[in-house]
Order: C-alpha cells, then structure tokens, then sequence
C-alpha cells in the first residue's frame, strides 16, 4: 500500500491533497472497527459514553452537516434533524436511539456520506478551497474546515482504539 | 482566533499549510490539559491504561523519533532510547516511568520538540516536503509522514479527552 499525501487525479492539486488526508484517516477508522459484532458496536462503557456505533455514525454525522453547511449553504431540514440528530450529538440521545445495527449500517451511511464530499470535490478548485469562511463564528476557510472534518475523525477514532480496548468480552 | 489552513511566512507555500494544521492540533491538545494536577496527568484507568502524561509525552516522543529519521537520517542512539523509549513505547515502561511530574514538564518537552521541527521546515521548501521516503517499509512521502504526526496527536488528544471524562475525581 502507499502512503502519501499527493495530488490525486480528478482533483485540483490542494483538494487531492486534502483527499489523501480524508482517505487514509478513513481507511484507520474501518481498520478500528473490522469485524465488530452488534454487541461490540453497542456497548457502553459507563453511563455517560458513547458506544463505538454512536461515534462511527457521529464521524458521518459531522461531515453530512458540513455538507448541508458549506454545499447547500442552508441548515438543516427537519428530516435532516430526525435522522442525524441523535448521532450529532451523541450523549442521552445518541444512547437511545443509534443501537442494534450491524457493522455494515455504519459502514453505508460512511460511504454514503464520503462519496457526495469526493462529488462535490471534484467540481471544485483549490480557490474554492482557500475561499474564507466562518466557523464557529471565527474567521475560517474551506480547507480549515474539512481539516476539521479528518481532525474530528481521527480524535473518535482514538476514542474507538481505546474503548475497543476496555471492552470487557473484547479482552 | 483565526482558523485557516494556509499559507505561513517564513515557511514555502505548502510547509505553511502542514504548519496550520500542527498549530491548530497542538491548541487542542494544550486546551484538553490545561490546569490538569499531578494526580490527574498520573491517574491510571485500569491497569492497561496509559495516563495523561504519558500520552502528552507520547506526543512528543513521535515526533521526536521522526526528527531523528527525517531530519538527522539515523537511529536513535542511546541517550535518546534513555530518554524517549517509555514515552514512545508506552504500556508498562510507560507506567513505570512516566509520572510525578507537573503539566509544565510535558508542555515545555512539547515546545521543545516542536522548536526543532519548525526551525527544520524554515530550512526546507516544498521539493523536500513532497519527496518520497518510506513508511514503515511502505512508499510515503513526507507531507504524509508530518501528517502522521498530526494524526497521531489527535488520535492521543481524543483519548485524553476520554480519559478526562472517566477519571472520577474529575466528575
């Protein structure tokens, strides 16, 4: 396998960089979870965690808001709400509602989500991505921002590392 | 505060957008420890677990090990295992060693690791940071190999942040 933050052909040249970043935090977040059983997916460590599935669907969760942010330039709609709320959010909610699905449900929504970032990507250009931006009401630009989107990956992946290794069936 | 990925005087063009994205992980990582005691930056979950300092001082370690391979083109010598192994290592040497010491301790091995790594990508432009060089016996480069070391720091913050959470007399 090759490992390098390059420029990728159907990108500019900062977006195939940015793309290279995006894919390989993707690729250590499905190693994380390979394999993992429904009971695995949907434990919780104590009363206040988020179980392994809630964060996988967060990690989808985070980039499909930004989508509807920074693509759709809106916020979003009430269906939008209902079926990412829980995993935006996580905490009470997120125990409640994200549980029971296999692997593979979280693996879609993953892919799902990704394949319209790469899409939209592709029709745009390293000035689209230098364009400044708000975040958080601070000044900001477009690679900032999907930074942002690998950043949070990467630290829930940390956080998938290290419950996979207190679970106790898991040890 | 700004939050932009972008171009940095004093480094070349894409150097100064990897610098941005060091930048802004080291913020998180120094706001996720600020004000932490003793005996929080000491705090053992289980007996697997890595503490807060030692995972502050991992931080430094990574990149400490790079900057020996990159930036030197050797292996570490021994006065350098002495002093990064149990940091870089982590698990029971880590435990052993790595403790009794004030958050002062790791920020100011942070900054000084840091230092050198800045002042080496002054030196440097964007030829050098596209060059290819192996990873872990794989094809690389190294933007991806910096981008590793972001990576991984995130990937420690995020168990910090967890760790946070979990240690009782925090709660």
């Amino acid at each position: 396998m090759e490992f390098k933050v390059k420029e990728l052909e159907g990108y500019t040249p900062q977006i195939g960089r940015l793309v290279s970043m995006m894919n390989y935090a993707r690729k250590t977040t499905l190693d994380a979870v390979h394999g993992l059983t429904i009971k695995e997916l949907d434990h919780l460590h104590n009363k206040n965690a988020n179980s392994i599935g809630a964060l996988l669907l967060h990690i989808a969760a985070v980039e499909k808001g930004f989508q509807i942010e920074i693509f759709d330039g809106r916020n979003p709609n009430e269906q939008e709400y209902d079926e990412w709320g829980a995993a935006y959010g996580l905490g009470e909610l997120g125990r409640k509602e994200i549980k029971d699905q296999p692997l593979t449900f979280y693996i879609d929504k993953l892919y799902e989500v990704r394949n319209r970032t790469l899409e939209e990507f592709r029709r745009r250009d390293d000035t689209w991505l230098h364009s400044e931006r708000l975040w958080d009401n601070q000044p900001s630009n477009n690679y900032f921002i999907w930074f942002h989107v690998i950043e949070d990956e990467i630290n829930h992946r940390g956080q998938i590392r290290i419950q996979l290794k207190m679970i106790p069936f898991l040890s």
